[in-house]
């Protein structure tokens, strides 16, 4: 069940570890210019190796388009992209080839199939992202047409929440801080962490602009329903809330947004009403856990259930929020692209918008 | 996009005041004994008024069996159940024909479709979720057979949160409080909100018992991911969080769960790993908003783009978590069964064990 | 699995001698005048009952609408229909519970599931037919509205094919006979099987009309191979040939179609180039098998593997071909809505005529 | 809409002259051994170039797995492959750049798209098939687990029928002739239609063998109008006729097969009864209309809607149904896998088989 979307389709594949990873996108519409350094720069956004905030591992995420373009612009075909892994074979798993990584998915798999490629946690390892952000990528070019923007940004570290959201300093910070005034403090946080061999969680802020009113399939393909299927598919999330994080918490008095003439007076709703989009900004929040990968020794169990202390080698993220928000802008793209698609069949008056002109 | 699920896949249908709602259960398995008492008992939880902390409106909600089984037993057809509306034409809907209720899908449906069955929120009721409580019924016969037990209670209302998490209590509860010394509290909450003639929110917690491993088909179709889309089209959720609701704000060390020979040692991951069910109990919590519908005025505007002060009446929720917590359990119900059928085929060594033996 | 289309998606349920049959579809356009009278025409053109050439089994059809409709239009929510079986108590079936009729699905039913309700042959009756045919008025009247037409009738009985194609006539034929010259000749021969306690196959000619440029989704859900699998699904169905069903005796200087700027200069396509609809009549042969349904004694086993002689009763249809035209169309008219749906999201053309206009 | 089946799901992407063509296998189940020489030995039964009934082009048709495959066995991840267009930069295709060429898809592609890719076919080249083959190499690998065995055969050409079915002759024709006393006529039609510029049709016939008697999900899903779908949307295909070709012209007491405690006495149903494999080898005849690239001249229209005479240059196979008969094999192989899978869920006794050992 590698693929996600109903028009705007698409599917994933491959291991951390292995020949390439790659994504085909079924559905996009012919006649769109598909801008190859937008795609690169989108990959270059998400990849780790940047900062000392992240993995100091290096990624090369270089996009090759393999179909689907002909001259610079979509055909309606399958458009497919891969990236090579260009130095999957460097490294030695000796070491965690029989062990069960503590919140991993090392002993899920295994469990399930019998059989797993643990290199770098194969399947399972947020390498994949890489492929969804090239289908953000494409997403978000047919989004740009229609004038939709979708930002996202860090709100809160190790506790500490944003009192500003500046998506514009977000897109310029090193660690996509939504406050500037925040942003030093999670650094630093985000440092201590990784001194102490240890990891952070955080959440994400994502904000979707000029949505047209209307996006959204009730009953069970709404726009918030698909939105959290979306983000908790992103490896570390472990939630969402739309609109209002505090709404459970408030009278309906508090809660409701009243509404004039010029559109919603307040936006609780998150721009989602019966899920569909009411016009307002698509607002939520994901939740992203540490990351696993710790240098601490913890106490797990090896595939012939010997019970043994673990300490991990090698480089990783001390947080995977930060990095994880370019996936979470990736995800809305693509989930607005086939919610954009998906309304278009809705009237009988847009269908003689197309068959009758 | 009224249908959820891949094989064990639900089709749900009807308007709160129209002649009927139902639902189609495509992909049961053949040679279930369908418990119709069982079935009219869940029905039974989910139904308003019962007591003064729902609506006091009546509704059957009797359930009717009209294909897929066969002196009592599963056929492997579709299983179809019918609710008849029995009293849908009794009341006048003028005041809100054309009015936009704050907080309801009115003005979304309205710009999405150019029409609405505005007759106690038509499609958009909350009554749909009759037919997910009985699409819930059926799965739970089958996950009764594996002894797979799904339970859910109210975690936390008015900002107080359960200190104690007794789903036995719950489950004889008037308000399925998980805290009996909360209990109380959040009654006199409920009251209090209901004699302002405003409205609470709350949250729900769900825990599913005795789970194989392995459910779950990653990347998309994760028994996280899931389980969100799930719970966030259930009307009035707002958002979801799987395992510890903390544990973004945690570091790796705190809430990576350690392995033992006997299992995990915690549970901060919510029983599921990469997507996959990892043995522990599979715990989230469910985010309701607070009942749109209140009693007191609130600016919107009518379609005629009319600005104007309404005022609900009628009889409505004071908290939609309470009742919603039973649909909860429904959703989750038919996810586990999607997921344990899905969950048949990944391995060669399963494909020998149907058809070699 | 008993759902069919992609965005215009049907389901239908209910066995012969249940207490309903039905269907929901979803996916239909908000805005469409839904003609009550016209969906139950159609019903009607498929009835039994009505002449000698068809079984003398009356069963009234009468469709009931349960949702999606308001004030007589659609409102883009599920259309769910209902007929029940208003006889379905009358008959002892204990002559043919236990044993597999030749021809039937008993067999394979019985194997597959363990159980079967053998009461009229279940699920697998033709009855089920009628869910279709209520599913395809509603896309005809979709197709109504773009002017597009679907006509069928009988080409072929007893190996004696037609010379004419006059659907016109077809439309006021007892046996929906394309040519008038052969229409007694058939109407003999149907006789003469019904007589001799036997039945007969056919062939059936569907022509679509008027079909916009553009229909059909390559390379898996193309128009042809979709047509494909919705007829051979009709039940007693074996096979279809698009266009010229002589193509592959053909030679390419035969068979291709010459094109002139007035369009295609012959049609042995069957209008469909690629998949995709290329403007000219879509035509394609359903073939259907003779009735299993036979007065002869034939040789089988019952569940305990007993050997037997058996002689079917009751009434039964002494050729499938003739109602089964009526299928035929409603099928095509399904997916004929569902592409045309499918197909407004192919360019970005068009999805600035719905969003930018 | 490239992607085809529901649990064994496969994605096919490229272009005759792109990059490379591909697909991506979902569904999978682990702990199969990937034969690679067994799947390059499939792409070399269809690969052109081996003699002088198919076109002299030479296609490398060299497969490279991607994903999904870890020390030789699948992990139930996505298993992805590759061809890449060695030497798709090398031609010329000035002169069909603007000319829709007839009986091909070039008119209808354009008309959808706005666009097309028109080297050598683009997207609705036959080079696609490709990519099936190779899904259904790995298809296969499954099936050869259960024993169930594919075979398939040229049965007509030319309007000359076969007489005798021998599967295994066929194996070892250069044109994968049946009937060895037809061979010789078969490839002297072959080469006089190639002499004369021109090309000829075929029917192929396909027999899957020990197949488990319950394949197939009614109503919808059945194995023969899935098989029906597979098998149309190759490319040429335009019909199909199930078991008997001839049973639209038989009487039912000729055409039921009767059944004895030893299984099914004849077998006119093809192996298929109510949509669901009965345990006799499931048999079906598949039609392909004559290569529409020939060389003599045709009258057609440019994109700019001028007539004009054309007259195809380069090298094409004479004859679509010889290198097609092993496309039908392998579409039949996914169908088959696809029903293997979706078979399993279908009891409780099943779901016990599984969880409760």
């Amino acid at each position: 069940m590698n693929d996600f979307g109903k028009i705007f389709r698409f599917t994933t594949f491959g291991e951390s570890h292995g020949k390439a990873i790659g994504v085909v996108i079924d559905g996009v519409p012919a006649g769109l210019k598909i801008d190859e350094e937008f795609i690169q720069s989108e990959m270059d956004r998400r990849k780790p190796g940047k900062n000392q905030f992240a993995t100091a591992r290096k990624e090369g995420d270089k996009i090759e388009i393999l179909s689907g373009v002909f001259e610079g612009i979509s055909t309606g075909t399958p458009i497919s992209m891969v990236i090579f892994n260009t130095n999957q074979k460097s490294r030695d798993y000796n070491n965690i080839k029989d062990v069960f990584r503590p919140g991993h998915a090392d002993f899920t798999y295994w469990n399930k199939y019998g059989i797993r490629d643990y290199r770098g946690g194969g399947r399972s390892s947020a390498r994949e992202t890489a492929a969804r952000v090239a289908a953000g990528a494409v997403a978000k070019l047919i989004l740009n047409q229609l004038g939709i923007q979708i930002e996202s940004g860090v709100v809160e570290i190790g506790g500490v929440r944003a009192e500003i959201e500046d998506f514009g300093f977000a897109k310029e910070s090193e660690i996509f801080a939504l406050d500037k005034n925040k942003e030093q403090i999670w650094k630093d946080e985000i440092i201590k962490a990784k001194k102490s061999h240890d990891s952070l969680g955080g959440s994400v802020k994502v904000k979707i602009k000029n949505l047209p009113i209307g996006l959204g399939e009730p009953i069970y393909y709404k726009l918030d329903n698909v939105l959290a299927s979306a983000m908790v598919s992103i490896n570390a999330v472990k939630g969402i809330m739309i609109g209002n994080p505090n709404a459970h918490q408030l009278h309906g008095s508090e809660n409701n947004d009243e509404i004039s003439k010029d559109g919603f007076v307040s936006n609780n709703a998150g721009g989602i009403l019966g899920g569909i989009s009411d016009g307002e900004d698509v607002e939520f929040e994901v939740y992203f856990k540490p990351t696993p990968s710790i240098f601490k020794s913890q106490k797990t169990i090896d595939i012939h259930d010997n019970e043994l202390d673990f300490k991990l080698e090698g480089r990783h993220d001390p947080i995977v929020a930060v990095r994880g928000s370019v996936v979470t802008e990736a995800m809305s793209a693509c989930v607005i692209a086939d919610m954009l698609l998906l309304n278009m069949t809705r009237t009988m008056e847009n269908i003689e918008k197309i068959y009758k002109s």
